[in-house]
Formats: structure tokens, sequence, C-alpha cells
């Protein structure tokens, strides 16, 4: 059996739970708080991150893109050149450097930008172990930045079917991921970008999105729209 | 004619500069500052970072986990099971995946915690107009942790033949990356962790690494030791 070490409003961690259930793959979860490490999970992951797939034996797979493409090695099917059909990095070589092009951007620069500064403001706050002095500036910060790479996904929406090109892909969950963590935290104005919402409301339909918006921690509830595939 | 921009002390472009020389693919450099991003840089990457490879045509491989993933698509030979063989994510998907945790530990861990800090504090500060103000508390705390990930190498370096296995790999060369970087800026004491220096110095001698030991600053020279293969 396999456990996914997460917290449930960690966008990394959200990506692997949205690809696990792409590849219908059956998980138990673990939750860790971010800002909590225990000694029991630093010899897990001596990074002291979420999210790490725990699998038979000694196997550790330590943080979203060890596991992401641990998930696309070990699923699909061997295709022609040595590539494997099938998996959340369709197509050939260019077309899997569009979407880890993506994916980095959504892990790396939203997660900088937006992501990280909204989500400790807003949420750890809340936790008595995890508050900090609230930064008023850097809220401000990331909340102008959420609304240019709302327009990133708008604009790209716009020209592809999907964020990276014609077939959905780990992009896609990677970005939703993040997405719907604002989202939880009331934090974007869909209606502004009517492309971004008709992607993400694609997204949010699929199966492996559903345990997602059954997420709730008790010291937040998401708006009402959240768990909407309306909204 | 593939071109590669980058910034010589960017660990990033480094990675890639030595993936770059292992698979002996050769490529033009263009040279970018990272504070500095103009509008047509941004034409070649949405992002605005290095490194970028641009190959024919329109292709523009985007960043170092694109980049780096690339090149193991493209280059080896194929093998069983729809692996491509002698790349620098070598073995199975459970060994490759220990790579990959392990260029994540350096990429994201080591940069946001050490390399990031070290780097705009002493470097950027020579540039007219990157400068800001000197934050002494910064640059502390990046050289205590640069310790600590100088104790996880040695510790690594003790119990394996490479950081991520018994072959070399982009783990190898994400951490040489990272650490040269500190190098050329002379804050490594590597006489203090003797096993992080053996594996840096079997690193350093491989032919791939010869042009960053060439690469020099105007505003900023590296120390005596940094190209010295004896150190």
């Amino acid at each position: 059996m396999w456990t996914l070490y997460h917290f449930p409003l960690c966008a990394f961690s959200r990506s692997i739970r949205l690809a696990l259930g792409e590849y219908a793959w059956e998980v138990t979860l673990d939750e860790q708080r971010p800002w909590q490490v225990s000694r029991d999970f630093l010899e897990v992951n001596p990074a002291g991150y979420v999210p790490v797939l725990k699998g038979p034996s000694e196997l550790r797979i330590c943080g979203a893109y060890a596991i992401s493409e641990y998930l696309a090695d070990t699923s699909g099917r061997p295709g022609r050149g040595g590539r494997r059909e099938n998996t959340l990095f369709p197509g050939k070589a260019e077309a899997r450097a569009e979407v880890r092009r993506l994916v980095d951007w959504f892990h790396r620069k939203f997660d900088e930008e937006a992501g990280r500064c909204i989500l400790e403001e807003k949420l750890y706050q809340r936790y008595p172990e995890a508050r900090r002095t609230p930064d008023p500036e850097l809220i401000r910060l990331g909340r102008e930045n959420l609304r240019y790479h709302l327009s990133y996904v708008s604009y790209l929406a716009h020209h592809r079917d999907w964020l990276a090109g014609e077939r959905m892909s780990f992009a896609d969950l990677a970005a939703a991921a993040h997405l719907s963590v604002m989202d939880y935290l009331e934090e974007v104005p869909w209606e502004k970008y009517p492309e971004a919402k008709e992607w993400y409301a694609r997204v949010k339909s699929r199966p492996s999105f559903r345990p997602l918006l059954g997420d709730r921690l008790t010291v937040l509830a998401p708006p009402a729209h959240y768990a909407d595939l309306d909204f």
C-alpha cells in the first residue's frame, strides 16, 4: 500500500493528488503541517517538505518534481522511441518540454510571487504555532501578482485546448492545484478572467478533482462556490 | 545551431552548461543579466529567467527543469522498458527519483536557503542598477545554511560514490553548479568538509567543468583557488 504525506492546502501536494487520481493510483493520505516538521517526518524526507510518496519497503519519493516524473515513468505504456505513452507528460520531447516549462512556472514562479505569500498571510496566521507578524505589503503584492498569473492562464487557455497544448497534462494539474488553493482562500476574481475560468471549470469537473473539493480545514472554511462545479 | 541564454554566476545556467558538456552538445552562449530583463528576452522566455536553450526554428526550452529533462529525453540511447540509457538520469524509475529529489534539493532548497541570499548580497550589490539596501542578517543566515548544506553533501559523499548513487548524475551537476557559485564568491570553507571537497574535486576535474572555471566577471574576480583543480 502506498501513502502520500501531504498538507490539504499545499499546492504541490494537491498537484500530486490530482496526478494520482488521473493515473488511478490508490493511496492513503497522511496529513503533515508544513510549519511543524517532526523528527519522524525528517526521517521520511530530510528536506522537511511535503509531498512525499511512501511505497513498499523503504521506497520514498520526495517532492512534487520527483513524484510527478516517477508516476509518468511507471505509468502509461512503453511507446515508440523509448517514450511512455498515455502519461501526464504527453507527446514528443519538445511537447514535454513545454509541459515542464509550465509546471516550473506554477511550482516555482507562481508559488514564489503569489501563492506562498497569500497562503502564509491568510492561513498560517490562524494556527497559533505558525503565526508571524502579518505583513500587509506582502499580501498586497501577492494579490497583484495573482492577477498577472491569471492573465497568463487566460492567454494560454485562449490559444490552446489545454495549457501546454492539445492534451491535458501535468501542467494543467499543477496550475489548477495552485489556483484551487487561492480559490479556497477566496482570492480568485474568476469573473474578470472568463477564459481562465472556463479552463478551470473543465479541470475542476474531472473525477480526480473531487477529493480536493471535499477538503475542509477546521480553522477556515472555503467560500460556497469552492466546491461548486457551476461557480 | 543551438544557443544557451545564461548568466555566468546563475547556478541553474551552470548546471545546464555542465549537462551540455557531458552530452557533448555544442552551443553558443548568450549572456543575460537576471536583474535586467529586456523586452526581447521576454519574447524568448515570458517567465523572464535563464537558462533558456534556443534551438532550430522556433524551439525554446525554458528553465533548468525543462532543459535537463529534454537533454535526457533526446540524448543517450533507447533501452529496455521504454527507458533511455547513458543519460544524466541513470537507472530505474526509483534511482531516477533519487536523482530528482536531490536536483530539487539544490535547485529549490539550497537556492532559497543559501545560494540566492549570498549571491544577491555579495554580487548584485556591485552592479549599480541591481543594488539594494544590503541586509547583513540575510547574508548571515545564508552562510549558516550553507554550512548545513555542506554537511549534507559530506554525508551523501561519505555513503555513496556519487550524490545520488553509484553513477554520476544531474544531481551531482546541480549540486556542483550551486557550490561553484559559492566558491567563486569565496564562501565555501572546504577544509571543514573534506568529503564534500573530495567529491567536488572529482566533479571539478571533468572536462565539462572547464568552461565554468574560465568565467570571470569584470566587477568581481574569483579567489585564486577557484580554478585550481588541487584546491
